[in-house]
């Protein structure tokens, strides 16, 4: 094993582009050699920040002291690329939705095996704490039998402005965000998921879907709901998991939540005002009657991404992310999509 | 018309029986003669209060003075009762859920018919001071053009242990809960009901639904999701609408909440670290691009509907709460458990 890091060129200088290459500043797995966009002024951002701004993709490949390509370009170009850099020897790390549907995945994966090259997809939310901490949580099995967990990213900024408004270009949320969630998802709840329902929302009347609702079911009975708006100007709290013995609840991006759990003491409820009339069953409980904890925050370091991409590359550790799971996710969006067009609950597995 | 008041007894003397009889306390149009219940306490009960306990159904209809017979029974019993007392020449008030399905319903409102008596169910929730407030709101039209909605109630103590835990008895928290809070939805939201997918949820194995998610799409493409849980310890906010250019939000029963709406000098924005990645798409605003406003409370009085009961059965209003209203939510709530069962989403109207 050598440990001279692997030279990296970056394909898409954008936002996410920008955002990798500040990531890997001081790495010495990887080094960014240069990049390459179609625009100008990323082109000159490139320069300034003192990289190779290579004139066309053609000369990224053509460049022996590149490895390793990193697409970040909008989603209708990924297949394209990826294709082509892995055709070219490259290892490639690839920004998501990894494509536009399953049969453009299955292209780049055939190149992969043929190229014996790494594809890896950045599917870096998987570093994600609120989540690694839910994922703990329900490990450590404090809220009883786990039944139901809602996930959500809420804004009301709108989408944005870019190609991620237009349909061709594979813009809308569900590959946006909803990629991320459900990724993260299904490492939460094992088994099969069978059965999908889910309501795209327009409420903009953009071209392409603007958030969604998406129920799951899962073979051991567990639901979820996977929620994403870009039109909502009091975000409910990213994550709710509800046990049977309690629930947790994690607020923001900063980590505020908590877990309450069912208590020692708690006496019958009293009914309470509610209302036009009383209930007894909604009535909350004392604070005898829980024991609310903090949050088992887990710290992690999305660096490790680019090792294990490196370690993957050279044989040494199997990738994180694998394109079985990458491809699941992706029939899952399929499904999600037909279901919404077809006003239908839809078996998945 | 005559301004003696109208005689009533109250048959199934329990919770809810009970609390008729304090809302009905010092009311001019209506004075409570006495009840009848099954168990011997709450007959005592009643004696208590200085009210003639009934020891049989048919004294309670061999009664002349009573002209009203307001039924709190379990729910199984609700047809029978109904009927008996309007064939009696009683008119009726009866607790929700009207009945168990809705040829239980139709049996009952021909008995009316032919009785010639008014059979009015009690919908008091439409008198809740938060349904009223969203209900304001969205004629105020200031969330811009308004696309979903959601309402919930939840709590953590379980479904109550009495009969309400029986599916033969009519139990179960869409029954108990859910013709509340579909009742109620069904007046904010105009037109057909297109579709409908219904999740049942029994955490902790009781044979009846112990909570549910229902999503709902309206003909004017307008979505809804209405939620009740019982095994829910972090409670999410009573009510969440969503416009184009804002969000009201009511927390609790105690009116807690507020709008959130678009304000006039939002500039672009800026990437905010959100986990493991960046975000603009889900940025909060500033506060310089959002307007707070308080909740426009409306208040209400829940005896109004004993008042238009009276002047109903006499003729000289329209009953507020119609039998076909009431059947089209038993409907709904048959169509809820049968796409539970069949794991479909279900066309309604």
């Amino acid at each position: 094993m050598s440990s001279a890091p692997l030279g990296l060129a970056i394909v898409g200088f954008g936002g996410m582009g920008h955002e990798h290459q500040r990531k890997l500043e001081g790495m010495k797995e990887l080094v960014v050699k240069g990049t390459f966009d179609v625009k100008a002024d990323r082109q000159s951002l490139a320069l300034s920040l003192g990289l190779k701004a290579y004139p066309t993709f053609q000369a990224v490949l053509a460049d022996p002291g590149v490895a390793v390509v990193l697409i970040a370009t909008p989603n209708d170009s990924h297949k394209h690329l990826a294709v082509a850099a892995l055709t070219a020897g490259k290892h490639v790390i690839c920004e998501k939705p990894v494509a536009l549907n399953t049969a453009e995945l299955d292209e780049i994966v055939a190149a992969s095996k043929k190229a014996d090259r790494l594809f890896m997809v950045h599917q870096n939310r998987r570093w994600d704490e609120d989540y690694l901490t839910v994922k703990k949580i329900l490990a450590d099995g404090t809220l009883g039998k786990f039944y139901h967990l809602e996930s959500r990213v809420l804004g009301s900024r709108g989408i944005p402005g870019d190609w991620r408004k237009v349909e061709r270009f594979g813009g809308g949320m569900m590959l946006d965000w909803g990629v991320h969630l459900l990724d993260r998802l299904v490492f939460l709840i094992p088994g099969r998921i069978t059965q999908i329902f889910c309501k795209l929302n327009y409420p903009t009347g953009q071209e392409v879907d603007e958030g969604f609702h998406l129920f799951l079911t899962f073979e051991g009975g567990q639901t979820a709901l996977v929620e994403v708006g870009t039109c909502h100007y009091q975000p409910l709290p990213l994550w709710l998991v509800l046990g049977t013995r309690g629930t947790a609840l994690i607020k923001d991006w900063s980590l505020e939540g908590g877990i309450v759990a069912v208590g020692g003491r708690e006496g019958d409820a009293k009914p309470i005002v509610a209302g036009a009339g009383l209930t007894k069953t909604m009535a909350p409980r004392t604070e005898a009657g829980e024991v609310r904890s903090p949050l088992p925050v887990v710290k992690s370091d999305v660096r490790d991404f680019y090792r294990n991409f490196v370690r993957a590359a050279q044989g040494l550790e199997a990738p994180l992310v694998s394109n079985d799971e990458v491809r699941r996710i992706m029939r899952l969006m399929e499904t999600a999509f037909e279901s919404h067009r077809n006003g239908q609950a839809l078996p998945f597995e």
